[in-house]
C-alpha cells in the first residue's frame, strides 16, 4: 500500500456561460441544448475542488500547504474565470464550448503546469449541487 | 400566541447579471461594483426560498399543499428567470439595477399577487451561500 | 432592545408517513396527496431545529445547556418518533394526518411542557432540504 | 493518463422499509437490525448519486448529457423507488433485505442495462447524511 | 408593511476556547461543562452570519455593500478571534466565559459600533452544525 | 468488475491544536504555519468520514454493520480526540505535527487494528469545508 496522502482545497466562482455549437443551426443548439442556449448567457456559483496527492513532508507534516494551493488556484484560476462571461472574455472558450467538463479539463490544464510532477492533481467542478464533473479519472 | 405555521419552499435557478447604474460613469461603476460590473456579465445559481404563514387547514393538515407552491413558483418566477440573462432577458431590470435585494422584491411582489391574502409572504434569496437576502422583515 | 438570546439545537429521525383524510375517499386522498397517500408508507429523514430564546445566565454563560436541551429532545421526542411509522405507532397521528405542520405542533406541545415558562420556544421541521415547517411564528 | 471525464447526477427520493431477515426469529432480528427493524417500518430522505465515465463529445462538450442522464434516474429508478415502501412494494425485495447495500446494487443493475456499455458507472447512496455506501468500487 | 430588506454575509473563524467558571471548584465545572471543561483547550470552526436590515439605496440597488460588510466584519472580528485562543488571546474573556452566547454578544457590540444606527444588526454564530446560537431576537 | 461494496460513516470531533516544528526557530515556524503556529492554540470542528469496503453479507445485506463501525470510531478514536487539545493531550502529537494529514494517518492506524483484514479502509478527514485529506489513496 502506498504511503501517498491527497489533500483537497475547495474554491469558487461565478460565471456566465451559454452552451452551443457554433457550427451547427438554431434549431440544432436549441434541441441539444435547450435553456443552456439562451442567447444572452445565463450563469452559475462554480464551486471547484483541487485534489494533490503525495507524500508528507516529515519536516512540516504537509503533503502541500493548502495556502501555497490556494494562492495558486486564485492566482491562475480564479482571476481568470471569476466574475466573467466564460464565452466572450476567456480566449479558449471562444472554440471550445464551456461546458462543465471542458472548463475541468481547461483548470487542470493550467493547474498541472504549475504543481510538480511528483504530484498526482485531479479536478473536481460543480456547476450545481446537482452537476458535477472530474477529470482525470 | 398565534396559531399560525409557516411553510417554506425552496427552489434554484441560474442566471447571469451584471451590476451598474446607466446614469453613472464606466469609473463610478467599476469602483462601486467592482468584479460585479463586468461589461459582459457573470452568473450565478440562485438559491430561492418561499416562506408562506397561515393556519392549518383541519381537512388537509396543511397550511399550504407545497406541490402547489413550488407549481405558482415555477409558473410564475422560475419560468421568467432561470437560465436567463436578467439584465437583457427581463424587462423589469432594464431600468432596475439586478442586485439580490432588487431581485427578492421583483420575486414577492410576483408570488403577493398569486397567494391569497391571508397568507403573510417572505422572500429569502441566497445570490452565494454567504450572500443573501431577505424580504420583507 | 431586548437582551434575550436564542439558543438552536438541531437533532435527526427517520421515520415512516402517509397522508391521507379517512372522511374522505380514496379518489380525493389521491387528488389531494398524490404521492404521499401511497397506502404502504414512505418515508422521510426528518431534521428539527429546536430554539429556545432566554436570558444568558451570567453564572455558566449559557441561555441553557444545549445537552439538556438535546437530552429533553432525545427523552420526550426522538425516543417516540425515530424509526417509527407514524400513523401506526403515534396514538396521536390515528387521528391527526402526519404532515410537517402536524408533527411540528406535536413537537412543540411536547417540549413546551418540558422547557421552563420564561424560556420562548419554537420548533422548525425539515421534511426534506426543500419541504420544511415552523411553528409558532 | 487516460483522457476520459466523470460526470455526475445528484437525485432525490424518499421511501418506507424495514429490515429483517425472515429466515430469523424476531429475537434475532431486533439483535442485529435493532431499531431498523420496527415492524411497521420507518423511512428516509435518500440522495442518489450516479457517477458516468466516459470522453467528452467534441461536438457538444458533453460526455453524457445530464439532463438525458436525468431522465433515464428518474423513468427507470424514481419512477419505481419514489414514495415507496420498499419492502411492500418492490417486489425485488420481498427476498432481498432493503439495505443501502442492496438498494444501492439493485439501482446499478437497472441503470447499468440503460447506459451504454462504453460509459463506466457507479452509485453513491445516502440513507442519511452520516451514512452511505457505494457500488462498484 | 415596511420596505426594508435584510442582507446576511457569513465569514468563518477557527478558535480554540474552555468552558468553566473561575470561581467555582474544579468538580463543580466538570460536573457543568463536562468535555468543554478540558484544561487544554478544545477548539470549534465557527461559522458567522451578520445580519443587517435597511432600505434599499436606489442609486445602487443595495442595502449594503456586502463587500463593505464583508470588510467590517474580518477587519474588527476576524482580525481579532480567527486562530486564536479565545480565553489567553482575548482580553474580554478573561472574565467572560466563551460561551456561544457570550462570543455572540461580544461580536454585536463591536460590529454595532461599526454599522450606522438606521440599519439593525443581527448576529448568528454557529458553534458546530447542530449547535447555533442568535443575538439579539 | 468486482462485487465489493464501500460503506462510509461521517463522525466528527472538536479539538485544539497548533502547528509548529520544534526543531524550527519562531521566525521559520511563523513563516511556514502563519496563522497555525499561534502559541496559545486554535482549533477546529473535525468531519471524519470513515469507508470500509468488503462484500455484502447475505443473511444481513450489510457489508458491515455502520452502528458497529460508529461504535469502533467513538471508543477508539472520538473518546481520545473529541475536545482535546491535540499537541498536549495526544503522546502521539507531542513528536508528530498534528496536521490534517497527521491526524488522518494516525486515526487510519488505529482503526486499521480493529477492522478485519478482509475489508479495505480510507479516512477521509475535513479541517475546514474547504480543507480535507484523504488516506491512503
Amino acid at each position: 500500500m502506498s504511503n501517498r496522502v491527497s489533500v483537497y482545497r475547495r474554491e469558487h466562482f461565478n460565471a456566465a456561460h451559454r452552451l452551443y455549437n457554433p457550427s451547427w443551426s438554431d434549431e440544432k443548439n436549441t434541441a441539444v441544448f435547450g435553456k443552456c442556449n439562451n442567447h444572452n448567457y445565463h450563469g452559475h456559483n462554480y464551486d471547484l475542488e483541487v485534489k494533490v496527492t503525495g507524500t508528507i513532508d516529515p519536516e512540516t507534516g504537509y503533503v502541500m500547504d493548502l495556502k501555497v494551493l490556494s494562492d495558486l488556484i486564485n492566482e491562475y484560476v480564479l482571476d481568470i474565470l471569476d466574475h466573467k462571461n466564460l464565452n466572450l472574455d476567456i480566449a479558449y472558450f471562444k472554440t471550445v464550448n464551456p461546458t462543465a467538463e471542458n472548463i475541468c479539463v481547461f483548470i487542470y490544464d493550467i493547474l498541472r503546469k504549475k504543481i510538480e510532477e511528483n504530484y498526482d492533481l485531479q479536478i473536481r467542478l460543480y456547476e450545481t449541487e446537482r452537476n458535477y464533473v472530474e477529470y482525470p479519472c
